[in-house]
């Protein structure tokens, strides 16, 4: 198995992403020696980075013109980048050799088995589409991410975040099957509750296309609990919550700011003033515990899912522990062949995926 | 001017209600002997609730077969209640001596200058579109709820927060107007700033419904700061931030959510062992502050703003000092008569409103 990972994606590419990488080579180095990480950018200045890490550069076994080995880490000769200010489409089908287009056509030719990238969400969507193409009988890619369970702990996958703001009914319903195979491909939750996210919790409520997607969702083979409320997704106890690209995305983010913006409040107060630091300290163990509760860094990214191969988002302000998460989620994605669950459920519900494609 | 409170409206009614009446009663009766409190409801009861908070209940005025006046408090009889369970259209229809019919059908007699009322928000939509209509030009009311300002202290103004969830381009420009207004009649922020909730922050961000509300606030009388992405709206400077029904209360809830489960799980934490205890004691007065950042209790409910009256939502568990809070915020909305602002502000920006008119 071959994990890539984009040394050139993100604010603190390449060093942070070449980091996290070794970070996850030398720990893959004890756990499965057939696991490969491999990075992908200018050879040069990969080879640059990983020896800043300290990394045995010593006995390099050249693989092919464009790939070299170094132990368990793989460097990727790419030699474009795709920048966020690139109109996406238009940089994937010009920049050929770029980074994200390169790995995208590795995943497909089985050079490669996932991605991770720290880059433009755009450009990899449009490259996706463009290289390795959707599912059958996959409407729309949907990028999913990790929402923590704020009562129990743990997590819950929200779906979809951004990929498609012009939603349809069946694009939700399809959000739902994926989000619903990958929890259950990288978590092990067999047939986990998948929830819609709603204005109200009765059936009845919604827009039209909510209520179309409840529809889709209450006749599929997916265990679907119904509607959820905005305000109980911190607390959810199921799985996987779904909605469209738009309120998917206002919902993650505004939830984002608002923890952030809380435990900024929250640490500025407790350096107020003598007795507040002292209260601080005396509370350090159950403080931290709180700041490790809503800590997103170890969830490890966020799946572009629908596409015919495994591509992973991190965020673009990721560090090297963040990259290092990212790759080690990426292995089960593939070990359990979640694309191939999510073909497999395209066609166990082959009727409901028909519905409303005349307007594909 | 006379306030009219539901008496028999939300899941505290009818004590909490009245008391939170006398509350603000006591106090109008030092700050302008000519502004009454009226409380809705079956006669007999509202009065037993009255003298329940030792109101002085000695020298009744009759004045009229519906009101009784004791000092600064009329009780205006009315013997039904429209429930949360019942279909809102029908209800208003049918119930028409219900709190909430009776209490529209005085403002828009001039009986009553604004209703207060933490009873079914739907019912509340239905009898202020079928008894006071809407605001000439104004295409749907908007439910508008303030929202903490998580760094400077504060409040934004949020709306539409689920009246309309099959919004138009026209509904949320609409929405900017009526918010603009609604800020500087209760607030006298002259001009506010008006920010659009959106996918991300250029222009060109978003679906096509909101790309279009875009254009019309760009080109409209308002001050418009352009988009704003979810995870800014806590910390935002501006006064006023508006989006379609559905991803409002997505986004208003969501965010409701996360703050109390993160609360809860400080108080959980902060509670745990000697030492985490004795640190919240030391920082108990900034813990305190941080609490009361968080708290909405004091934001005075929400104005369902396009109606041609003030009608003011609480929420359906309002205790009595939500309820005194609605009442005293509903006196400048009537004061500075925020219902003509938005009228001539419709009026200025007449081209606007007439925009997509063929599909009213």
């Amino acid at each position: 198995m071959k994990i890539i990972v984009d040394g050139m994606g993100g604010d603190n590419a390449p060093q942070e992403i070449v980091k996290g990488a070794t970070m996850a080579a030398h720990e893959l180095a004890q756990l499965d020696p057939e696991i490969f990480v491999g990075i992908i950018g200018p050879e040069e200045l990969m080879l640059n980075c990983l020896r800043a890490e300290n990394w045995d550069c010593s006995d390099p076994q050249r693989i092919s013109d464009d790939v070299c080995r170094y132990g368990n880490i793989d460097i990727i000769n790419a030699t474009e980048v795709i920048t966020n200010d690139e109109a996406p489409a238009m940089a994937v089908r010009k920049k050929k050799d770029s980074t994200i287009v390169k790995a995208m056509t590795m995943l497909k030719s089985g050079e490669g088995d996932a991605f991770v990238s720290a880059g433009s969400t755009g450009a990899l969507l449009a490259g996706g589409l463009v290289t390795l193409g959707r599912i059958k009988g996959i409407r729309r890619p949907a990028i999913a991410a990790w929402f923590p369970k704020m009562h129990t702990g743990g997590t819950t996958l929200l779906l979809d975040c951004g990929a498609n703001v012009e939603a349809k009914p069946e694009y939700i319903f399809q959000n739902g099957i994926m989000g619903a195979m990958y929890v259950e491909g990288v978590k092990g939750v067999k047939n986990p509750e998948v929830m819609l996210l709603n204005i109200g919790a009765e059936d009845s409520k919604g827009d039209e296309l909510h209520k179309e997607a409840h529809k889709l969702l209450a006749g599929s083979s997916i265990n679907f609990g119904g509607n959820i409320e905005g305000r109980d997704v911190a607390v959810a106890d199921c799985e996987v919550v779904i909605t469209d690209g738009f309120s998917g995305n206002v919902f993650l983010k505004g939830s984002e700011g608002v923890a952030l913006a809380i435990m900024k409040q929250f640490k500025k107060k407790l350096t107020e003033g003598v007795l507040a630091r002292m209260g601080a300290l005396l509370a350090y163990n159950k403080i931290t515990e709180l700041k490790e509760m809503f800590d997103y860094s170890d969830a490890g990214g966020a799946p572009i899912l629908g596409l015919k191969g495994a591509v992973m988002k991190v965020h673009g302000n990721s560090k090297a522990i963040e990259v290092y998460y990212g790759i080690m989620k990426a292995i089960p994605y593939v070990r359990n062949n979640v694309t191939q669950m999510i073909a497999d459920a395209v066609t166990q519900n082959a009727e409901l995926f028909r519905s409303g494609e005349e307007d594909k």
